[in-house]
């Protein structure tokens, strides 16, 4: 079936969609109150979607946590069985407009921030930065103080972040991203400058509020300011609110999705629907934290890569030479394989810039075909999980290149005959 | 006269204090009751000290402006005779404990931040930032507006972020610089993160006050964030605070002060006591705010050179590449002139760090001989000031060789013998 949509023009709209999203904070919220399909016995989970059976390690453990989280099962086991018996069902982040953070799970009653791109009208959510603890559900650990901590979020934390945002009527998240490219942040691995921009704006709020309840705002502001992570989720979800809105363009080659789970990377592609293409997990790049050594790695799913389909994070690595310190590498390396990214995008963002490049902006607009002509694919700037749960470091993650070649050989298939007129 | 002190070891001890200050923000309150003797018939300037013909321009202005603020004079005309007369005095602000912005006037009722270096027990006081308006009094500017808001300053803003200071206990800077040094400032001419920081820091003593006096704190707040420039001050003083306490120190040739007035530039020396060494000013490579020309530039005085003084600003641009858009230049071009300032200091800073160099110690401890021996002089990075008053942009500026050669030849006489034995 041959289409009348040409490739150039397809990709185009596709950037100017990257390009344009103007992604803002609204509302926090229970997931299962707004996130579509998200009943009481589904889990969402990172990265493309896997039979029961295969989800391991901490990824596994991650969901099962959050059954018994929901009152769906007592305690791990039962939760097993209800899943093995199909009376639970684990969906991916993607297909309900989340995004998942390491494991990525998601149950009805953990809350979420609501993200709307005002430009063109979709929306994404992504659960909440779970504190600065090492032991969190999002990187495989379940237990009591997980539970405890997961419980404080919901109860007391999330309803008044919501409410304080409701009363600054949402926070646009483009200008905070914008500024904090010029403050050390590359908006994956490091937020620094981000979260405190953000807690910034919404610090009139908070003041109006403290009228009548002062511990509250001040329990709310210490778990803003104790970290300096909390803004990943709000451009993670900014960045999925972003990428859906240049998804499903007929005849684009711009990746739309970049995911993984505890056995594959994969990708998805704007004019091939919601096929993912597949390929084996690569190697992490890492440093470590003290006393771990490579072996403790686990992959166990991640969607914060979400950010670099959009032109942030690895992509934006020359803003962010701080990070050195964090993930290892030299700024000559973070400044070369930030330029490499160009070679392999479509477009520069006209408001995310890199004060090192000369205000040159973000490379945005990953192509399917200058990646596989170019033998070049996304770099990544990940946090790195351990087999015993919680997070042992944070390194450089490279795509695998046989997934892009998968979904070349798919858009051939899709569009006989278009690549030669316009490509 | 022959000395029993050894260059070498003298100029460790000043860099020693140099590396080891620990600036703390404890106050806010009128200059009048903790600068010593600055008396309501005093006003301070920038630079080393002129016969008062000398002063012309926006600094004259400026001073005059003070004299009638203080209500020392009903007008311009009247605190011209009063000064002629001998009624009032101006005298610098160095020699107060004191820091100025551009033409740095204070007067007694103005506010002063005051800053304790709680390593030597050094204090030093610089005046509030003045807010958004180009109609600065330190830009050389009187008016009606300028006097209303130095009365809203002083009234309302100091006040209440004095108790806030207070209430909080205290907020240590070098905590603050370090981290910003990671977030693209340099602490000259970008001070955004280090304001956030410090606004961030205030918090908690702010959301306690709104309980009682909601409007005022949403009035400091707004002041806080209006601007990015608000830290300046808070570096200024720390840094006199701190190159205070590495003067007097017998046998060191390290500068402890570089100022201007709208005559001269000057610095000053560890080792040579209060003497001022003077040269021409030089000329600035500015990047001016639209429709001005290099001929509408005039010198008002400044003293935020200070920050040079103690390795920021010019000594640190390769933490700022965001600086490029405001005082013109190219990322290599900074990383050039920052690397040249490791050739005329002694030490690299313990904990500021450049991160693009690698994390890098920011070079401090500038040595005349170092700085004559290489005819390199200390870059800064400054704020430009209009003929008519007012910032018309931003730029760089290089001390002048011949105040060094001057430094050097009264070393020389001062410390015979002493240079061949340790030098």
């Amino acid at each position: 079936m041959k289409r009348e949509i040409a490739k150039d023009d397809a990709n185009r709209i596709a950037v100017e969609r990257l390009c344009a999203a103007d992604p803002v904070l609204v509302d926090v919220r229970p997931a299962g109150d707004v996130v579509p399909g998200l009943t009481r016995e589904t889990v969402l989970t990172s990265g493309a979607p896997l039979p029961w059976p295969e989800y391991v390690g901490g990824q596994r453990t991650a969901i099962l946590g959050a059954a018994v989280f929901e009152g769906m099962a007592s305690d791990l086991d039962e939760a097993e069985a209800r899943f093995a018996a199909g009376a639970l069902r684990v969906r991916p982040c993607h297909d309900h407009g989340c995004i998942g953070s390491l494991a990525g799970v998601y149950s009805a009653s953990m809350p979420v921030v609501v993200v709307e791109d005002r430009a063109h009208g979709t929306r994404a959510f992504c659960n909440l930065f779970e504190g600065t603890s090492p032991a969190r559900l999002n990187y495989g650990v379940w237990n009591e103080a997980v539970r405890d901590n997961l419980t404080a979020l919901g109860e007391t934390i999330a309803p008044l972040l919501g409410e304080a945002v409701r009363t600054a009527g949402g926070i646009p998240l483009r200008p905070i991203v914008r500024r904090a490219l010029h403050m050390g942040d590359e908006l994956h691995s490091r937020n620094t400058a981000a979260t405190l921009l953000f807690t910034r704006e919404l610090f009139p709020a908070l003041l109006g509020l403290a009228e009548r309840r002062p511990a509250d705002v001040r329990r709310l502001l210490d778990y803003l300011t104790a970290s300096d992570y909390f803004f990943l989720r709000l451009a993670m979800a900014g960045a999925k609110a972003t990428a859906d809105a240049a998804h499903g363009i007929a005849g684009a080659s711009v990746v739309t999705a970049m995911a993984y789970n505890c056995r594959d990377f994969a990708i998805r592609v704007s004019g091939l629907g919601d096929t993912w293409f597949r390929a084996a997990l690569p190697r992490v790049d890492a440093r470590l934290f003290p006393g771990y050594t490579e072996d403790d790695i686990e992959f166990m799913g991640g969607e914060s890569v979400i950010n670099e389909t959009v032109g942030l994070g690895g992509f934006a690595q020359a803003a962010a030479f701080a990070l050195q310190d964090y993930q290892g590498g030299s700024a000559e390396a973070m400044v070369e394989m930030n330029r490499a990214m160009y070679g392999i995008t479509l477009a520069e963002h006209p408001d995310f810039t890199i004060p090192y490049l000369g205000f040159r902006g973000v490379p945005v607009g990953i192509d399917i075909h200058r990646v596989v002509a170019a033998k070049i694919t996304p770099v990544m700037d990940v946090g790195v999980a351990g087999r015993k749960g919680g997070q042992i470091g944070a390194g450089v993650l490279r795509a695998p290149l046989a997934c892009f070649e998968a979904a070349v050989a798919a858009y051939a298939a899709r569009y006989q005959g278009e690549e030669s007129r316009d490509g």
